[in-house]
């Protein structure tokens, strides 16, 4: 039975993606070596790192000065590697709330400068995107996450700001075009989008840095891996492969536009479904819904939640258990996920509902 | 041809692992799905990461109170994190320098307490183990790299202490017995005995933790990960994974009494053609000669060296110039490696010494 895989991360990527992947654990383009086992300072290796660079580069079509980096300890080390890297004790960073990871993220801004909440929507269980706030003109940056995993909601518009934004891309980065020139630092675990788990990207307009006073620990200092090209220590190879395999299969599909419109299509079809079917509702505002984590709730989950789940895994759907905190159901479709995939839920879901309605 | 991969690291993994993790690549134990695309916290993947541990402590013959950390960063990031963790600015801590890895855990160590060199090799261009120093009782450890890769020397017998050790082992963790109880922590990156790039792995004693009063960012604080068992956040799920296939390999093989006796008849074979051989020799001081990497130049090498590694290169023979600082040729031989492919190198060196000695 094809397993249909609706994991909110590590999650689903392309089948050819997969194919090359193991081929290259076998037989690196016929090198007679496993990926697994090559010298990071090897051609074969430098290639690689250098086309997955050139292709981030190309599918966002980022501007000349933004560095790109490779490194590990995922979006959680980027929640204080940025303030590490941007803020002294006195210096202000502005950020918006929008649930679990952002306020991580403010948590760990905290121990190295003043951090101003200036939105939250917690108040609303996290079913909105805040608007209507100001910036301050003062701060370092602005703090967002740019799609909630857990709460389904995803920014549709960019906040208004005079100061850079810094944002968490984790589980939307290279789903959509971006207006690069707004951003100051992108970062991104790989395991959605972008790749397997094990790396993480970071993008930044060195511009930012160079004002922190401190001495920082070497591999905590976006500095050494700048001048090092990612390559200070030991990379993460294989999750580095794989990511570049996968930048190679967004472009041969048609880059960040055609994924948008992939995107919307598999959303649409879902929500839809979310909105017409009598068993299901969607506790997101409708207009902050993310494209990438449809979260959906049984109206009557006594009755409902464990029976859907089971039809769900008898359909072969897997990973479309909502997270613990919020409960109900969670679709997350990420580029690789197939509209045929997404229209067996819809129809797994019809069909629940005429059998249970 | 077959390809002998000599590298010093990222390095030969058995080709039976490589097998594995293809499979796992294509359909995890006939799930249906990727290693790539699992959920961490699914039970594929739970499994996998309690399995790591259990072979790590069953290998070692890990006491219980010890803890076992999958984290990223590389040994780079322990430098500065087993400092970070276990010193506050008045405590001491002990160091003995035996090459470029020991020179950087010393400079990061320095950002968080007092550093003292009690031995150093770095006049005799790091040719020896140092022996014969105090270590301070009041030092909060003692702190050694165990191989030196670039070098090529490694510790045959471990410093008396009355401190704890703690060992940055990257380089040949698993390659013998260790007397546990006298290490407080060690570290290795996985990329040459344990896996592939992109996992570190942190064996610890948490007697040792407990005394800093800073409070670090989340994910640099070791009790964050011994908590939440190294998933705090998203682990490296496929370096994981082969490191488990691995250790599976290596206690299939014997465990590492057995790894010890296949790296002693590896090192001896090589070693007494370098010795025997008219046209090559080793700087390392015999006793202190690493099992893991043979560091041995040649006597002209304006004559030699190119002409060497050309006749290497044609036999099949890979990754065997010397690392950059040292020169000359660095046979790499960790764990994976089969005795025939060290016997094909020592004939490649008989031969070019009867053709060109």
């Amino acid at each position: 039975m094809k397993i249909h895989n609706f994991s909110a991360g590590p999650a689903i990527l392309p089948q050819e993606v997969f194919r090359e992947a193991a081929e290259g654990v076998l037989n690196l383009n016929d090198s007679g070596l496993s990926v697994l086992e090559i010298s990071h300072r090897s051609k074969a290796f430098t290639t690689i790192i250098q086309e997955a660079e050139d292709l981030v580069r190309e599918l966002l079509d980022l501007p000349e000065r933004y560095e790109v980096l490779f490194l590990t300890g995922g979006a959680s080390s980027q929640f204080f590697m940025t303030a590490m890297n941007l803020l002294d004790p006195e210096d202000v960073a502005a950020f918006v709330d929008t649930g679990s990871w952002s306020t991580k993220a403010i948590k760990e801004a905290r121990r190295f400068g003043q951090v101003e909440v200036l939105a939250s929507s917690k108040a609303d269980q996290y079913t909105h995107i805040p608007k209507g706030y100001d910036v301050p003109e003062r701060a370092r940056y602005l703090h967002i996450t740019s799609n909630n995993t857990i709460f389904g909601t995803q920014y549709q518009e960019w906040p208004d700001t005079p100061v850079p934004i810094v944002c968490d891309m984790s589980s939307d980065i290279f789903s959509r075009p971006l207006p690069l020139q707004r951003f100051g630092l992108i970062y991104a675990g790989a395991q959605k989008n972008l790749g397997p788990a094990g790396v993480t990207l970071v993008i930044l307009d060195p511009d930012l840095l160079g004002t922190v006073r401190d001495r920082l620990p070497t591999m905590l200092d976006y500095r050494t891996h700048i001048e090092r090209d990612s390559m200070f220590n030991t990379p993460p190879v294989f999750p580095i492969y794989v990511s570049m395999l996968n930048l190679r299969w967004i472009k041969a599909r048609g880059g960040l536009s055609a994924m948008q419109e992939r995107a919307r299509k598999r959303a649409e079809l879902l929500y839809a479904e979310v909105d017409r079917n009598p068993l299901f509702y969607g506790p997101v505002n409708t207009e902050d819904r993310s494209l990438m984590n449809a979260v959906f709730v049984a109206g009557d989950p006594d009755q409902h939640q464990e029976a859907f789940l089971e039809v769900c895994a008898d359909a072969g759907i897997n990973g479309i258990k909502g997270h613990r905190s919020v409960g109900g159901f969670r679709a997350s479709m990420y580029n690789a996920m197939e509209l045929d995939s997404v229209q067996l839920l819809v129809d797994v879901m019809q069909d629940f509902a005429k059998k249970r309605g």
